[in-house]
């Protein structure tokens, strides 16, 4: 909560002709991608750059560095710059912890393999906050590919951390068994769901496991036939809004009338991502000066 | 002409130790290259920081998100960070003008396909300016693959505007079918171009076409016997000056002589094109305060 | 000496909190990349924003400008936007001398194949003399891959001219003939080495090299047996310190319980890195005021 109220006055910050505040100074924080994400990347860049802190990227694909070890080996020898913060993508799970426990410098998890994106999660937060008001009662339904989504495990964190209601929706082989042992619903049914929430939080469907024997569906037509929300579905229920980590398959998790209708705050995530990304870059490594 | 009158003042600012004014300041630039361009890219970058403003790099080479839609959608997200422009390359024509329609961000096109390129043109103009005084009757000569430059056809537009005579002159193959009616005169003999001209300007050849079936002329050999200008030329032709856009290839649209010559303002260009970048970038998004 | 004294200053600057000084504000750096080097690019990119200049990255690792005179081109071109250094890393020997001909630019020599590599042996330079107090007398011993090291030829030069006694030391194939003659004693005995020297600097072994018919040593394993640093080693010769321009092989040149011991320096060298450039940044193109 202290993060979400911290994230607030970065809203209208963000909207000024003059987006530079220098409180961090002499900070320097480097961008450690060792996965592509030109959303998530480049919304720390900006956050990063409107604060007045240096800002060095780092995008290693090449998996020469990618194995536990030499990867620790890697980290330590960037936190022997002294830098302030490290924010890094990864796909292995657990790693940013791992990196947190060698380096002196804050690490900020930008999304740890299909485990956990705690900052992608704090943006919906601070977005539902927006449109619902409060989470308390807020009934939220997630809905797709709950197996693989590294945003989804932390959103069910802070949701029920925060007095949401969560159910999750998708196909059986999609939903994780047990997944129920973290507080949270489970149903098949999409009309059900739309029926019932407050905000409809779609996933997005990695189409690259599509095709290759490695399916979770028949097809991409089945899929969007069952779990992707439609025109109809706003007419028949009036009341939710539609979210999504982005980016979009439009026509796949949601019909292109449905993501650029008003009920969407789609947009709204990338904006509020930028403000919150600068909350927490302050709030560690600020606090000489304001 | 504006632009032209703006960019003077950054000619000599670029020559001095301190090359920093931060008159955007605050203001977040999107680099957005879809095609690789070090020259160009590195332009505007230098550009963008001289004037103190955030820039912030996204070179995309990967096809998934080359697609209309789906890169309408990575356009909005971008915009949804609040930048004040996108500088945007990239391989589909048009695309700059459609991107434009969808964000609230100014969008200056840093080249779409074989359509437009219109930054390189003001840079050129300003470059004929400097060495011919006026571009009014000034005579350039627009030498070589005229068919897939984009070049070509922003700067036919502005020396036309501004008062030039341009004549086109390369193989058949490579000059486009009613491209006389932009008001160009077309001639396939180098040397009468170069016996009239005030300004050659020499196109670069795309190396990656030939030997693939594709050609458009028999050999790199046969094309510079016919249109390579060459050190013979310039003593027969003691008047006009030489440009080319860059990269040069030596010994095919040029003589190594002839681009190492003092007539040659090549390297000039490169200086003036920073100086166009800074007068575009701060009419664009200054005006606050100076 | 003057580099070396001019970059204790920006350790302890380098500790601080807000690490940020803007003598070189104004200045316009270029870090050219043409082999990947996360470690020393990152290095100069750190270095160039504590002084407050605009850094421009060039990462290009196609092959297309990795050749003679179109690299000359390149460099002639970013040259024409008013740079005032250029940082060099490329596979070709002497290119950085080459380049520094044809530019007005102040050219850093990041790395030129397997020639030299100038700030890696200042900054091990400075290193020794933290650890040792003085390199009048200090006995260093070189390990390894010799023939295929840049950092051993600039430190040999470096550490010779600061009074420093260098033996050298690995397998027969791996030590080039004629190496002597820079005033260096050659050893294939690793035991022997250790219970002279002040400082063991192990070097990096390629492992691209190995398993491709091109092996200059039967296999990892006897590499290792032979000329990696054990902890029986450590025990036996309390004396020395030991070094490592870094990535390590774990289990390879050494193992890790001496790559992690207190007496390595190892992360010491990264961090004198970054003060080291600052100085040699600032001591090229500082200098109107501080």
């Amino acid at each position: 909560e202290h993060i979400l109220d911290e994230s607030k006055k970065y809203i209208t910050f963000n909207k000024r002709k003059i987006k530079k505040i220098n409180i961090l100074e002499g900070r320097t924080i480097f961008n450690l991608f060792f996965e592509d994400s030109t959303r998530t990347r480049t919304s720390f860049e900006v956050a990063a750059k409107r604060l007045g802190a240096d800002l060095i990227n780092v995008v290693v694909k090449d998996s020469s560095i990618n194995k536990g070890e030499t990867l620790l080996d890697t980290m330590t020898t960037i936190n022997s710059m002294n830098p302030d913060v490290l924010i890094v993508r990864h796909p292995e799970e657990g790693i940013s912890k791992k990196i947190s426990e060698s380096v002196d410098a804050s690490v900020i998890n930008a999304g740890d393999g299909s485990h956990e994106h705690p900052t992608q999660a704090l943006l919906d937060l601070f977005t539902i906050q927006q449109v619902h008001g409060s989470l308390e009662g807020c009934k939220v339904a997630i809905i797709g590919d709950i197996m693989h989504s590294r945003v989804v495990r932390s959103n069910i964190i802070g949701l029920k951390k925060l007095g949401a209601e969560v159910v999750l929706c998708g196909p059986k082989t999609l939903i994780p068994k047990f997944i129920t042992e973290m507080g949270v619903t489970v149903s098949y049914d999409l009309e059900e769901c739309l029926a019932w929430c407050d905000v409809a939080m779609a996933l997005r469907i990695q189409l690259e496991r599509q095709g290759k024997g490695t399916e979770f569906f028949p097809s991409l037509r089945e899929y969007h036939e069952k779990f992707g929300i439609k025109a109809k579905h706003l007419e028949a229920y009036p009341q939710f809004k539609i979210m999504h980590p982005g980016p979009i398959n439009r026509g796949v998790e949601m019909e292109s009338l449905v993501a650029d209708n008003e009920r969407a705050v789609i947009l709204d995530q990338v904006t509020n991502g930028v403000a919150v990304r600068m909350a927490i870059l302050y709030l560690l490594s600020g606090g000489t000066r304001i």
